[in-house]
């Protein structure tokens, strides 16, 4: 209860971080009051029409994080219908740090959930990489590989 | 407080209707929870980069509605940001039937409100209208004058 009270903490954070940036923010309501038929994203952030749908997490930065399956399938189902791109937000505790990763750069592990280690945490974007691709002036694939 | 959640009822039941009907839909938290600094429509929909912002209201049929200025602002500042179109969705108790006006069409009240009167409903838009709209087979202007 106290974990998910700070994972909302979390998520306030990073929705009126994207809105001061310009975005439309809208976080989902909390797990309880969720129409179980719908899946939500934690948060939908738009601007100009180019989507992005997140689920955010968090770290101290050097165990890998787990995202069990339904909530990469949740981001997938979400963007197929909207348009956009799916991605975790991974807030860096002790730096602050947002980092962002596209879901189709998420590894899968044996239990086919999926895995953020260090190594692709530091090939992430910044807030400041997001929102250049979002206004066009870069490619997502320009900062990967 | 019952008001709240027949809203509530009510907001579910389309977030539902539009997710069936392949949008992405997302409902904001109730309004305790609301970051003050953020401001979100009742429901946004978004299908292919085309984004719905949608405050929900409900009518017997007879009375106009009055919509507050403010209610009308917020949905302009979310379309702005987000590109797409503000809606009122008006559910019709008795008939049941859901229908759409574009905020631009709305007549303002000489308190500077807004408001919703029979004849307007009438000339509203069907939620298969809406999704025809969405869909690109018809544009918002085929239908109101």
């Amino acid at each position: 209860m106290r974990n998910r009270r700070i994972g909302f903490a979390h998520e306030r954070e990073l929705a009126v971080k994207l809105w001061r940036k310009g975005f439309a923010v809208i976080r989902a309501p909390a797990s309880g009051s969720k129409t179980k038929r719908i899946v939500y994203p934690d948060i939908v952030a738009i601007k100009n029409g180019y989507v992005l749908a997140i689920e955010v997490k968090t770290t101290h930065g050097e165990k890998p994080i787990y995202i069990p399956a339904h909530q990469v399938q949740k981001l997938k189902e979400f963007i197929k219908r909207s348009g956009g791109e799916g991605f975790i937000a991974v807030k860096i505790i002790g730096s602050g740090e947002w980092r962002f990763l596209k879901i189709d750069n998420l590894v899968k592990t044996r239990r086919n959930n999926y895995k953020v280690d260090k190594e692709l945490l530091t090939k992430s974007y910044r807030l400041s990489d997001l929102i250049a691709i979002v206004a066009g002036n870069k490619r997502l694939d320009d900062y990967l590989d």
